[in-house]
């Protein structure tokens, strides 16, 4: 069936013939494979280019800083998964990788759109604490949630949001986002009336932002560094399975709200 | 509900309180972001320990070599699913995941399964060639395919092949499961009667088994990997959709076998 | 981790003790098992009761109408997986359900939202042409699509909508949701320029809108459906596989556009 | 890329031109929206013809029998993805069917092997009892596991297993695999020295093959089933979230068995 009006697909990353595998112009196999880290063909796969050293330290400090934090809702669902299905390792992971959604981790991307419209309000030389406010402001109103900022266990800021500020200073990566997502974090206090601090989520694209990296492909940086941890956590499953104590716990507790029939717990 | 003995979860991989995240025994923030890179972190998560010079090599080149081969079914799996359902890019990088089964890149770990089988067999100062022959026949014998061996595209050695096991050489890591997979590649013709050759998701363990990384895990590499490529695609996608352009060229020669009620097809 | 403020599970969906499995509060064994249809008892499961004889008959009409409509490019995207992964058909499922987002089967449920705006845009008694005027209006202001109307193929309204429509004017059903929904069709021409006919989409949730189903769970009826198809096209899979020659044909003419090393395409 | 030798892709579920949509050899919108119920129409696509009324009563109650069983790790997992990806169902749904694999539900599939291989080990006249235990006997020997025998928490015969058999007796269904079914469990205490009852997993297969529904598509059955399941959960979840309060549950009592650096958890 025809969707759409375009019937020929285009692409611009990979081509090959039967001898070479050509990946964004470049041979695969005389060029890229043991010259470059998995980190910069990553960059080079999604925008065409090598990252500069700047741009190395930043994303690899990214997906160091998010790929793990423990037994997290989607390595629990994963987990489960691969407990119940152990052959298919493939299957746990892209359960765990479906819980990359807008509440958790989807937020460094709905962040960056923030500290973008931000930038481009404030254009070259403006006040980026105005800017910031404004569009605060507007989010505010229109009961957008100010993505990227609070956390549930870290009341301070998360000690991620500093080791990646850190980073993105000392390889002299370009800091105006960073500077944004502080505003941001000044400004929050006067729109919302409470403090929320920057979480690693906000710091994600105030980073990889300052390196060129697309503002459409932010939310991919969290789900291949998450799947770095899904797959740390399958071998261990794999070893000394735990998906079904897992389960065990989440629903030891759980209070039934609804109707049971006559004699139901009734002693048998 | 309980399933299995096990009632309390463990894991040794990661834990945290308000101000420290610790990763397999570090400090994230101290020790980590910044300090290290993906491909290091994605070794020290899997193992518990970091790579050293030869193992990163061999890790980073592994996962360049499989993280992106063009139009492959999973890309296009992935880009259809985007093209339907452009807000959730978590979902479009499951759909590509999914198809990393036995068929495709699963083969890794089978792969490495029977250099084990091999190693073992063979035992230390064993004839390789002859535990290869060993293994082989009765692979045969059970109609068990021979995983990793043999390509569409590639009737002669994969490139990618020869590129691994430079890398392998290069950087002085054991070669051991090199010399088993080349063994395996000699021995084919006697077993099955014709040439098959080396491809990469035989040479992907032969390298990797060198460097000590689990034989449960080498299916997570490819995972891992492709996740980068998938990324690309997803990002070139939300720029310029091919996602029903490559299902309209897909079905456009699709033979319909079934039967039609009369009148089905006449000019109406 | 501690995400939000409800730490206690609650469900009124099922309990059980060792004797008997609790559904909605009903005795699943001696009263649901051979005495209610799998249509009926998914209805029960979603809203906690048993349909009325119009919800029964615009249930199942629903359910067949969006089952399945030939190597759509979810399908193709489910066949591509198994193929791919043989072992795991829940994987191949999956991938297929991922792609019924908001492109494509999704629209049901953003159609039944426009139809609930204007149902309460007219309120009991008012005006469903003006209504549905108005509210179209403001979707047109604020460049939100109209959801459910327009078809790639169908340039006539799909066969489906009318026999859906059939279907519920005959079993009696509450027929608001598919005045609304004829509303909308002929206020389009109005408001965007030109004619737009009612596609399955926006019948599916003007007949369930019409026997009380809940807005929220539209979206599961369309992924509930899909899912009969995609067993039966993966049951043809396993007995003849397409999944590759799918994928062969869609990338066949596929334009690479990105830059290839000198020497790339010459003679070998 | 091609591969494998097949390059057209053929089927024969179904196919459509601008004013019809033909499925299994009838005219969707004609014949079968509005005339024939959700189950019938998933046996006619499933096998190319309609069930007789044995086949509709079973189909029926196999599909009540295994769709919702409180919060098992597959609805744990699905309500977790959900609550971190709230606006993709579709996602959500997918997690919790990758959850039904070789260990949990999958066993449908593998019993009706189990069955099959008796069946026709038996042939037409043979003794079920000695054929179940020389089947048994060489599952034992190979190490291979009884799928569908035993239960976590119904150490009695599964109360859905008598329901599922008596819709068969009642609706006139073949009886041959409640037979084998039933001889496998009286054989097993021989085999393995312990009892272990029918659960629903082997009495599904056992029910269907006597309706004639194919072995290859059994496990479409379970998967099918838990959708509906799944949407009743991920509806209630969307009403009332308790996604992250199942996952603060099961990890509550997670002991971390790892190293921590000097220091971790004195106080701050």
């Amino acid at each position: 069936m025809k969707i759409g009006k375009e019937t020929v697909p285009r692409t611009a990353i990979s081509t090959s013939d039967e001898h070479t595998i050509v990946v964004r112009g470049r041979n695969l196999c005389a060029e890229l494979i043991g010259k470059v880290s998995f980190t910069d063909y990553f960059h080079l796969l999604v925008t065409g280019r090598m990252p500069d050293a700047a741009g190395t330290a930043v994303l690899d400090a990214t997906l160091v800083a998010i790929a793990e934090h423990g037994l997290v809702p989607s390595v629990q669902a994963s987990r489960m998964t691969l407990a119940a299905a152990p052959d298919a390792m493939q299957g746990a992971v892209a359960a765990g990788i479906l819980g990359c959604g807008s509440v958790i981790l989807g937020a460094s991307e709905t962040a960056g759109r923030l500290f973008s419209e931000i930038d481009q309000r404030a254009g070259s030389g403006g006040d980026l604490a105005e800017a910031a406010l404004a569009v605060l402001g507007e989010y505010r109103l229109a009961r957008r949630p100010i993505p990227g900022y609070g956390h549930p266990l870290h009341k301070e800021r998360d000690p991620r949001v500093d080791a990646l500020f850190d980073v993105a200073r000392t390889c002299g990566a370009d800091l105006r986002f960073v500077a944004i997502a502080e505003a941001v974090e000044r400004a929050i206090p006067q729109v919302l009336g409470k403090e929320l601090k920057l979480n690693v989520s906000a710091a994600i694209p105030a980073v990889l932002l300052g390196i060129g990296f697309p503002l459409a492909a932010l939310k991919g940086v969290p789900i291949l560094a998450r799947t770095a941890g899904l797959i740390a956590h399958l071998n261990e499953e794999l070893e000394q399975s735990i998906g079904f104590a897992l389960s065990y716990q989440a629903s030891r507790e759980v209070v039934y709200e609804g109707d049971v029939p006559r004699g139901f717990g009734a002693a048998h």
